[in-house]
């Protein structure tokens, strides 16, 4: 039996993905289930929910055969050594931490969706051959990686095989994504800290260690309302964890341009250089800023 | 103008791989050409000349975009720091030690020839539709890589395609496979140390490090009648190397074995460890031996 997963502190990516992908072995005659590596977060919840789809169960080992997607990177998995990795799936840069034994399946794509790459594996014809719970999960992924393609990341590719799903589905692709989108802004059951590490990536910069936090968000008077709590649980959170400081970004999805909070000097000097940003006080909006992949990363290392 | 090319000490799979993609790019709107990171082997220049193709420029730095195929391995590759990797296309273990600063297309597939991996990318009418030469070259890998379908790492896919390719071109399989051994085979040119690098690999067994060689050949008399000055150059290539030992195995293509030559007690422990063979003497012979991916380095590692 194979088991297909995401990446730790699961979105909606890497929740739809495995759920779409295992659906695609067990029909070619490879048993295989979905997984996920820790609660889905608000957002894939709720399109659980809303597709009747079963939530996978949560693992927190890898044993036996295994297919990683949404990811290529070791410090977003759990210790792989018991498992066999027989396949990657990912659209994220090549960080180079995963060692096989022998050759196996990997397929990475510059697309916005790991989902939009399956279908460049399985076919578009595949994809929409699917159980109406599978093509909704899908189309939820897309939506949500894209943020409704306005994210810069966003591809024909991934346009298409969203606008082809949302019609077989008779689902409209705005009044969706925005009740998807009110679902992910809803965060008021988590703590600063939580908010901080739900959506985040640890990156080196020089010989500096940040973690990079977003926040994606219909309603960004909601986290900027917390804004205190946050700027004191930032420096907290970032000696916890063993690194430099926390990067804050909150992405305002409707009005496309980002909030970076500002807890320390060193976080001003960031918003200075990499982003050219007048950096006074404790918060600076970034216009245009919503891809941590191809914006803010490329940013922080240029 | 995108540069595609493979490993160190190129092969046929190394030579032929870049001349078909840099095609298929060329075709599809972009310019690319090939390029060799040294000289190509005794049976590669067969291949080129068997098929009228100009030989690819002799690169050794890495500069602007290039697309890395048959490898996914930092240690056969230039330093890539001045180059932007836009693509890998392989068909070897995942070795983990290549990072991009963006997502890229990377293609790796469980089959036995990296021709046969693109021809999954750009299907096999495409492959079909290139001039002869090109065509000539991929057959030309895939018998190279699997000793003409004897190797275990031959799959039906790699057999299909250059089964077509060989009725395309009027080709004889077996008569065709035959010239091409031949001038594998021979070695006379070279000295036991070049020998002894020619087709080698790095490969680390817990604490100890190897130069694990392969020489694929027809007549495997013309290397054993060498064999005292071969054992004699083996651990001083060893020490010039920094490595513990080099394992060298002599595969006789027609008789499907591999004659290992023991230059010391620690080569006889792995002889009796990992192959299960009564090592006396200085060289003992391993039945059904053909495959370093699949045989060789899984036995060492077991």
């Amino acid at each position: 039996m194979i088991r297909v997963f995401g990446h730790k502190s699961p979105d909606t990516d890497s929740t739809a993905a495995p759920i779409l992908w295992a659906w695609h072995l067990n029909g070619s005659g490879r048993e295989a289930r979905p997984a996920l590596l820790g609660e889905p977060n608000t957002e894939a919840l709720f399109v659980l929910d809303r597709w009747s789809l079963e939530r996978p169960e949560v693992i927190e080992a890898a044993t036996g055969d295994v297919v990683v997607v949404d990811t290529n990177n070791p410090a977003e998995l759990p210790d792989l050594a018991d498992a066999d990795v027989i396949g990657i799936i990912d659209h994220h840069r090549l960080v180079g931490g995963i060692e096989t034994a022998g050759p196996i399946d990997v397929t990475i794509r510059p697309l916005a969706c790991t989902v939009t790459v399956m279908a460049e594996m399985m076919g578009d014809e595949r994809v929409m051959s699917a159980p109406e719970g599978v093509r909704g999960a899908a189309l939820s992924a897309i939506l949500s990686d894209t943020l409704e393609f306005r994210s810069p990341t966003t591809t024909p590719r991934d346009r298409d095989l969203a606008e082809r799903l949302a019609e077989g589905l008779g689902v409209s692709i705005p009044d969706y994504a925005a009740e998807m989108f009110a679902a992910k802004s809803d965060v008021s059951a988590f703590s600063e800290a939580e908010l901080i590490r739900m959506d985040s990536k640890e990156v080196e910069v020089g010989s500096l260690r940040f973690r990079v936090s977003v926040l994606e968000t219909t309603s960004p008077e909601q986290i900027l309302g917390r804004k205190d709590a946050l700027l004191d649980a930032m420096p907290k959170v970032a000696v916890e964890d063993g690194l430099n400081e926390v990067l804050l970004f909150v992405v305002d999805i409707l009005r496309e341009e980002a909030h970076l909070l500002l807890s320390s000097d060193l976080s001003r000097g960031v918003a200075e250089k990499s982003f050219g940003a007048k950096a006074e006080g404790d918060v600076v909006v970034l216009p245009g800023v919503m891809s941590r992949k191809k914006q803010i990363i490329p940013a922080l290392k240029a």
